[in-house]
């Protein structure tokens, strides 16, 4: 299902494809997070405008509402949503970690209350691979401990091992489903998740286990959750080391374009993050330089674009000036014409990048 | 500017083409409110995809945010928010009687302190027109009193004659500007506007005053502010009766989808109103049944589209379920959807109005 097409010989970095049910995605490769099944503000058309190949969407959110029977009804999550590109749901595990309340982690399996209604709940391996089944999934994820960072060793090993474990459970319910739901669906793509803190010896030792349970993929979980930047491009340098060569990798929510950049030379293929949504609703965009507020005096009468050099819609057809005044006059179009263009930015990225790889630049 | 291409011959309804500096509008027309510079939720791309011809801004808005020497210095209205179609401005008599604080009405214009920050500002009749020429405004409206509903027939009165003696002053004001602001600029279409409450004499005698006056175009304020449908229809019916036959006429701030059929047939040709907007961000749709609200529980496993009917972006690619889903997990995507609906739905209502006084049906 991936392909490599060139690898770099200066880093770590590669340029492929990852195959899916619904189309091909070119690696390295950003997703739009769809949260709960839309990416804020945005349409489906307008994520092909902008060169979308493939989106996240959040399992945790969607398994509380509208639930995943209702998506299953729907005949899907692609066909719920209105996007035909491959989609990668996550394990509801993060958030299950840094949203829901009152949470019991067992072997077992972790129970919590709904953020959304207070309800109890309780995800298991099996549970969160039958949820990502009734969505129809391209890509999913098993059920994994996040820890907070920082995080004392031995609360990280225990996670560890628990996500080891819980990923041999999913591998063998993929292979031999206990859950009715699962097997009616064709065999879905299921990564392994690499956890282990920010200690060297224990995201050593992650990648070697869920390596050795062998997925056709693998997730880099639990970085970019506050520690320095050195210090996640140090914890993925030793993971991808581990992690089979020929195999896609995805850094789990990360992140700023340098944090990306990084990455993508320590071999990582896949990213996904809410940074160019989340920013743009806080009215701010992003070029080279970083992130700037629309808000700013300094745009009040700038009749220029975002980004001269932008090709996206947003910087097409409006001004800075425009931008902010609806900003300031709290209107909707201003975080719809901030994401499109940072959602764009990101992608126009990507390309670049990839262009480099090819042309052995980076 | 205004050319009838058919007049029925079972009511007063008739087909026109309005001609202005940025296009030509096809009436009966419906214009989208943009507000602040957007119709809210909308880009002007998709404006046009819906069939808008002609959207209708806030003089007293962009007056106050974010100013209309900013927006003079942008290139004009049509230019600062990226729309290159025509655009007619109201006066901002309405909003300073609805919106504003403190407000003190002398024969010279009318002194309000602004809901956005709380300064002072004065309008005059001259100082209207020279925000709006700074605008850039296609169709553009003379400073006017609007009373509220009920309104004693004395208070009415007073509002009808400062109304008439403004539309003089502005009148003689375009013809020969005092303002050296207005000069700069080619003479724009100055509409006169009927006021006189709900009281026949004084709506036939606004009529006649202003119509003596002389204006390219006439505007029918004061109805549709509680009134009911009847009597803003009696109203109506005196006022067409006595504006020459020949001018177009604009029913402001109407309405529902039978305000408007039944205006129409009234001899109404321009309409404006944040019904079809508005509803959409509280979550209703419409259809010839009337509003319907989409959180209801009957449409959690509707995979229907809102109209099957619809050839509108959101109906051809959503379900019901979809967006209901949407609305409760509060994405704005929701919004956007439904006024996409809610627009074109107005958009095809006046296209099939327009065909069956072609057809002599109406």
């Amino acid at each position: 299902m991936f392909e490599i097409l060139r690898k770099s010989t200066k880093s770590k970095a590669r340029v492929g494809k990852l195959y899916t049910p619904h189309g091909v995605v070119n690696t390295p490769a950003f997703m739009p997070v769809g949260t709960q099944g839309t990416v804020k503000t945005m349409s489906p058309r307008e994520l092909n405008e902008i060169g979308t190949e493939i989106i996240l969407c959040n399992t945790y959110h969607l398994y509380l509402r509208p639930g995943h029977e209702l998506i299953r009804e729907a005949g899907g999550l692609h066909k719920f949503i209105g996007w035909d590109k491959p989609i990668l749901t996550d394990s509801g595990g993060f958030q299950v970690f840094s949203l829901a309340h009152m949470r019991k982690v067992t072997d077992e399996g972790v129970e919590f209350t709904s953020h959304v209604d207070g309800s109890k709940h309780f995800l298991t391996p099996e549970k969160v691979l039958e949820i990502q089944t009734a969505f129809g999934s391209d890509i999913m994820m098993p059920l994994d401990e996040c820890v907070p960072y920082p995080c004392g060793k031995k609360e990280a090993e225990e996670a560890l091992m628990r996500t080891t474990e819980w990923a041999r459970e999913s591998k063998s319910e993929i292979l031999n489903p206990k859950s009715e739901t699962i097997s009616k669906f064709q065999i879905p793509t299921l990564f392994g998740i690499v956890q282990g803190s920010t200690y060297k010896d224990l995201r050593k030792r992650s990648a070697e286990e869920i390596a050795a349970i062998d997925f056709p993929g693998y997730a880099i979980g639990g970085l970019s959750v506050g520690e320095p930047q050195e210090e996640m491009f140090g914890m993925l340098d030793i993971v991808t080391d581990v992690l089979p060569e020929e195999k896609p990798r995805h850094l789990m929510g990360v992140g700023y374009p340098s944090d990306i950049l990084g990455a993508i030379k320590l071999g990582a293929d896949l990213f996904d993050c809410v940074i160019p949504t989340r920013l743009a609703r806080h009215g701010s965009f992003l070029n080279y330089e970083g992130k700037t507020s629309i808000r700013l005096a300094k745009f009040e009468k700038d009749f220029t674009p975002i980004d001269p050099e932008c090709d996206c819609y947003t910087c097409k057809h409006f001004t800075k000036a425009y931008i902010r005044h609806l900003f300031w006059a709290r209107e909707i179009t201003a975080m719809h014409l901030l994401t499109l263009h940072n959602l764009r930015f990101y992608m126009r990225m990507m390309g670049l990048v990839s262009r480099d790889i090819q042309d052995g630049k980076i």
